[in-house]
Order: C-alpha cells, then structure tokens, then sequence
C-alpha cells in the first residue's frame, strides 16, 4: 500500500483526458497534475526545447512526493528515454509503450496508423517500438498539428467543418493504406474519436493513449502492490505554470465541463 | 543618421510581417529581429506571463544596442504601457497606436471592428485607444484564436475551407455591424487578407497593423534624423529561442519562401 499521490504531467489540458481515466480506475487516488501552460504547447518545439521543459516538470512532481510519474503527453512521451534519469527512483511511463502493445494486440491484418504531434512524429518513437515487436508490421505515421488547437478551443464534433476537414487532409493516406488498427498518439486526440470512426470507418479500432496510460499505470500499482489504502474519494490538484484563473477556463473548454479540483499557479524556477 | 539596427521582437514567426514591410520601405537598415519560439504563442497567456515574457524580449534586444524597439505582436502591444520602462531611453512603439490612428483615417461611417488574439481583446487596447480619438465611434472587437495556428501552418488561401469557416465564425458578427473599416490587430493575420476581404466586401478597408507600424517607424526614424547613412541593404539577422532549423522551417511555411537573414539561437536567461 503506498498513500502518495500519482503525478501526471502535459504542457496544458491534454493530459486531464488520462486524468479522467485514472479516476475512473483508480477513483480513491490522490493525483497531482501540473500543466505547463505558460509554455504550452510542446508538440511544435525542438528536441532539446522538449527534454528541458520536462526536465522541469518532473523536478516539480518530485517536490510533492508522488509514488510514479505518468507523462500524459505524447510529444514528452517520445524522447521518455532521455529524461528517465531525472525521475531517479520513481517509476515513470508514458503514452507510447501502452498504446504501442495495446495497437500490436488489437491489429488483426498488421497494418497499423499513428497520429501525433510534429515533434513525436520526428522521433520515431511509436515506429520503434512497434517493429521492436514486430518488424513485418505496416506502419504509417502522420503529423496532425492542428488538432491540438481545435481540440483546445472546442472544435471536435463530426458536425465542426474544421474538425471533417483535417480529419480527411491528415488521414486520408492512413486510410488509403487500409490499417486496421489507428494509435492517437496525442493526449488530445481522444476528443477526435467521433469524427474520426465516421471518416475510418467502424471497423478501425481507436487506441487512446491516454486511456491505455491509466490502465497501465492502474495495473502497475496493483502488481506493486502500491495502490492506496484510501477508503474516500482521492483527491485532485491541478497545477498549472500560467493564471490559474485562464486554466480554469480552459479546462471547462476542453473537458466541456468543470472538473472537482484545486487549482493553483505554480512556478518551476 | 544612426547606423545602430532596428531592434523587433514577437513571440514567433509573425512578426516578420512587419520585418518585410521594414525592408521594403527602408532597404539600406539593419535588423535585429527576436522569435520567441520556445514559448510561442503569446495571445492564450495571462497578461502578467506576457509581461514577463515581453521584459526578457526587451532586455535582449538592449544587448544588441538597436536604435528603436518595434513591439511586432499584437498581444504584446496591447500591455505596451506595462512595458514601456523596460526599454529605458531606447524608443519603443508597438502595432496598436499606428493602426488604431489608420482606422481612423480610414473610416467614412465611424463603425470599426477589430480582430487580434484572446489576450489583446481582453486588454481593451485598441477600443480605449480608439475611444480617445473619438468616443461616439461603433466598435466592435473578436478574439480569433485559430488563425494563428491556421497561418503557422499555411491554411490562409480562400480557397482553404478552414480559413473560410474561421472567417466566417469570427466575422460574421462584426459584418453584421456593418463596419467599413477593420483592424488586423494580429501580426499573423494579414495573411488572411484575401479570405477576409472577400468575406467582408470590397468596400470593408483592411489595416494591416504589421503594415502601419513599419510605416511609423520609417516616419519616427525620418523626424528624429535616425535614419541609416548605409548606402548598401541592410543587414537582417533573425534569433529565435528554440531550434533555428525549425525556425527557417516555419519561416518558410510562413512566408512561402525563404528570408535572406542569418538565423541564430539564443539564450534569454
């Protein structure tokens, strides 16, 4: 049994939709989330850029003593070996390896697509890993940048122009590769699912990397034996690097609700 | 005369707007011109974290000894006043003053609308600003968050469906308004000029604020004898805060094409 909260970190509200989850799972969990929303978002940024502003994030979970870090970020998730170091002991998983085994066991025919930000796409991570299991699978990766801003702003319904729009502009040669199996390798993407079953088809199964995140990390606290002795519900803070007050907005836009939790401005320095 | 460069400064490509307009009108100055590209964009942010962010702009900036400061970001003008300290004696003008003083000019029926990011509307800049010059204008202000990622990545044609459903669902209140004149109070934004007009009608005229804050600064350095004594084109380096490969990359799909300049990264620490 270990009462420490979990942490969680994205660069703004990306990461809540793991959140959700975890609550979901795991609803006597204390979580610590921190978005860094004063330098969101990652996914258009340098390598370098990335493993720095991570490098801080993860010091700043650290401070409040979380038992295992989640990074619900795809972009952060892609270069995960280059800031293991930073978390010492604590164990730490992201986005990629969870959507990557839960696509490889989903695929029927082999073939397998990946949406994500530009800079998970450069890395190649979810590539990797996936010819890592298997190097006669299919695999097609696409940059899909402007869902992350139509995500933030409330533009994901099948009825959104916008949304039909870049759905087709960024899936249609995934689509034209018939995959069976499709990877949103963003933590934001999940708010695309409607949009993107009608335009794939319903025979394509949805990997939501946040989702499989939270069922990772649910099943690796069990293993652990490092679930909380907690009876009551846990309870959620949320920090956030820019005005608590514009967060609090934001969450509202992207969840389409407010969510039960403190929220306070933090700084990292 | 004064061969010291004019210093520019915006959170990312945008602002390189004004640097074509600069070039265009005064060949023979040298320009120092600062992307903030590692916390771009601005105009989802609070106004303290502007504010802050816009200090360390400036203090570059005052390293590379430029004669003038021109604030090229729409977000960033709009907390000027806040500022204006930070440059000491260097002066400094931002895009606000010059296009509010154009659509004045302009307007025959005093109905004046303007578009510019979230953070700019919320400051009431360029209303309070107009106000003073007149206060029985009509004025009616529209944050426009998507455009800025749609034009940093390249969907500004009217032919572009996103470009006219955003067009649409940003101006059709203040068309309604029947205004005749508008604001692009985004540096980003006068590459919607097209789409916009269209929407709009001819008679609607367009002030581009990149446009009348190079047309000022030409006109400052002309009044105060600051101009450059060079009889040769100027010398234009660019600094960006993440990767400069990503930045000539995203210059390019800004632009459409490459900018003769040296590209650098820097360090605002």
């Amino acid at each position: 049994m270990n009462d420490a909260p979990i942490g969680v970190f994205d660069s703004g509200v990306g990461g809540l939709s793991c959140v959700e989850e975890l609550i979901r799972l795991m609803p006597n969990e204390d979580i610590v989330y921190l978005g860094d929303t004063a330098r969101v978002p990652y996914g258009t940024r340098s390598r370098d850029t990335i493993i720095s502003y991570a490098g801080e994030d993860i010091s700043f979970l650290k401070k409040h003593k979380v038992k295992m870090i989640l990074v619900a970020c795809g972009t952060v998730s892609s270069v995960l070996e280059s800031i293991k170091d930073e978390c010492g002991d604590i164990p730490v998983s992201g986005v990629v390896m969870p959507a990557v085994r839960a696509a490889y066991e989903a695929t029927q025919n082999g073939r397998i697509g990946i949406i994500a930000t530009g800079a998970s796409i450069k890395t190649g991570s979810y590539d990797r890993k996936l010819r890592e299991l298997d190097d006669k699978l299919a695999i097609i990766g696409k940059a899909c940048p402007m869902l992350v801003p139509l995500a933030e702003n409330g533009y994901t319904s099948p009825d959104c122009p916008p949304a039909r729009f870049f759905t087709e502009e960024y899936l249609k040669d995934i689509k034209a590769m018939n995959v069976d199996t499709l990877i949103l390798g963003c933590t934001h993407f999940p708010h695309f699912s409607d949009v993107i079953s009608e335009y794939m088809g319903g025979g394509v199964k949805l990997i939501s990397s946040s989702a499989e995140l939270a069922a990772h990390a649910a099943a690796e606290l069990e293993r652990c034996d490092q679930r909380s002795s907690k009876s009551s519900q846990g309870r959620i803070e949320l920090f956030c690097t820019d005005s608590a007050q514009l967060f609090a907005e934001n969450v509202r836009k992207f969840l389409g609700r407010d969510i039960n939790a403190g929220i306070s401005k933090c700084s990292l320095k």
